[in-house]
């Protein structure tokens, strides 16, 4: 039995292959797909579709789990677990501006990602979306990053 | 922030398509894919991999996340996950029959697991295994399936 926090994320991609990217205020700030906090007792599917509507406004169907980010935290026998999501299918519109509080919304182009200013370790979460035969990130107790 | 008990299941498929299947004689009695607990400070994937190695002596290789099923157990705030993987890749020989310990291991065609007697609840998990589009089962509070 561990305690767990666990979070989700979604690559939510358009037609012309562009990908929404929130640039965060509150926590873990700078640019990151959008997500949030699994609460308790419900579905992570339903999660993680509820957390991008609250912050985008946009209706996901069908997100396709890719994989998951987990590392433990300094309290031993406390993880924390993000689920990593895809969907090419939305629908909806972006939440006006005035109401982007966790940060500001842009569709971006796939390739210039790594030229934003990223969100603490997202850089390392980018495999597991756009490499089909990985599907875990995990940093171990030295912090060193592992692939699977 | 939940109590977790995370434990794994992996669909190992031979070049003859057959899937490996365990015969549980411990708990969750019945035919499953072979799998167990995740441990604490354990990467989900090294989990996965070497509770197959304990239980069946192969080892296998890059097994993909396939998908998530989980329930919340009696007490409030308390989740059980079943990560779901599938490979292809494996090496080594099977346990020597008095080394199955946990269950009696057999090789069985995809089209014939559901005229097995099989562990509790393993039906409902098979269309994460086999339905491309379906990456979660979640059983909510009135014990219905719900599928993502």
């Amino acid at each position: 039995m561990e305690q767990v926090t666990f979070t989700n994320m979604c690559m939510i991609e358009n037609e012309k292959g562009e990908v929404l990217m929130q640039n965060r205020v509150l926590s873990w700030k700078g640019f990151a797909f959008p997500g949030g906090h699994v609460e308790e007792g419900e579905s992570f599917c339903e999660a993680v579709c509820r957390e991008v509507w609250e912050e985008t406004g946009l209706t996901i169907e069908s997100p396709k789990l890719v994989g998951i980010k987990s590392f433990m935290e300094e309290e031993k026998n406390r993880r924390y677990v993000v689920l990593l999501y895809h969907t090419k299918t939305f629908s909806g519109a972006l939440l006006d501006e005035s109401l982007q509080i966790e940060g500001h919304l842009s569709w971006e182009k796939k390739e210039d990602l790594r030229t934003l200013p990223l969100s603490r370790g997202f850089s390392d979460t980018l495999p597991v979306f756009f490499e089909e035969q990985t599907s875990e990130l995990f940093y171990n107790e030295n912090n060193e990053i592992l692939y699977f």
